[in-house]
């Protein structure tokens, strides 16, 4: 068994490699299902023109898409690296049930990919935030939340 | 200009309505530019099959799209509550300037979507968490970053 952990991370730091060859961030990540991958990601940000194309994201994407769901019950994620709070988010609203990574946010700090301020303002009340954060028109913006609160149909996530 | 603020909140406001109409969950978000909507989104988890197809999310990448750039700066992002950690890892990275939110993190848990776990996650070290977070092959795993410190015609962000 950790010899297919060491198999995935492979892929991972592999991905992470080829991605620096071809003008990417340095991180590569794979998703496996049952001893096969189901996704794969690298990261994407500068390429796509997308600062969420992180490759823990990209792999999430596309392993939904291949098991047709939005959850990823009974998942490993391997990763080159730590994830950034934008993806452990994420990771956390896949189910993704595992997680093994290499490098640590301490190495990528290293190289100047900081998460130490997300972290930081994560923990931080709204009104100290860097960025600045202002709350108008709930009363408005709850009338959607009741009409999902009394929708039959709905499909919970 | 508070005017414009509510004008375009209206408007993310609008998007989370419409969205339960067509079975997407509650959630909203315009950005804007210079005046004018670049980007919208609305929750399409369920829709797309995709867990990260949140509302701001959706609305990030296609104001990327917009302004041909992984970067929104000076852009300022509306949405109908307070953004999940995920989103606000994405808005960092993103570089929006500013948030207009509605309804609150306390709301969205009231009707069954609950950050809580995952804003108590981050906060907690990995070997503590609820999901298993195992760390391997971080020597492997540095000579991507190393190929990334050396190389010459990358693309920072």
């Amino acid at each position: 068994m950790n010899e297919d952990h060491e198999k995935f991370m492979n892929e991972a730091i592999a991905l992470s490699k080829d991605s620096v060859s071809c003008g990417g961030g340095p991180f590569g990540t794979v998703i496996v299902k049952d001893g096969k991958v189901i996704g794969r990601g690298v990261n994407s940000v500068t390429k796509l023109n997308d600062p969420t194309a992180h490759g823990e994201i990209v792999a999430i994407r596309e392993a939904c898409t291949s098991l047709n769901s939005f959850r990823l019950d009974g998942c490993i994620l391997y990763t080159s690296c730590e994830p950034c709070p934008m993806c452990l988010g994420a990771i956390y609203w896949s189910r993704v049930q595992e997680i093994y990574f290499a490098n640590t946010r301490e190495d990528a700090a290293s190289i100047g990919f900081d998460d130490a301020l997300i972290y930081d303002e994560l923990s931080v009340p709204l009104r100290d935030r860097k960025i600045a954060f202002h709350q108008i028109m709930r009363g408005e913006a709850l009338v959607a939340f009741h009409s999902w609160t009394t929708k039959k149909d709905k499909i919970l996530y």
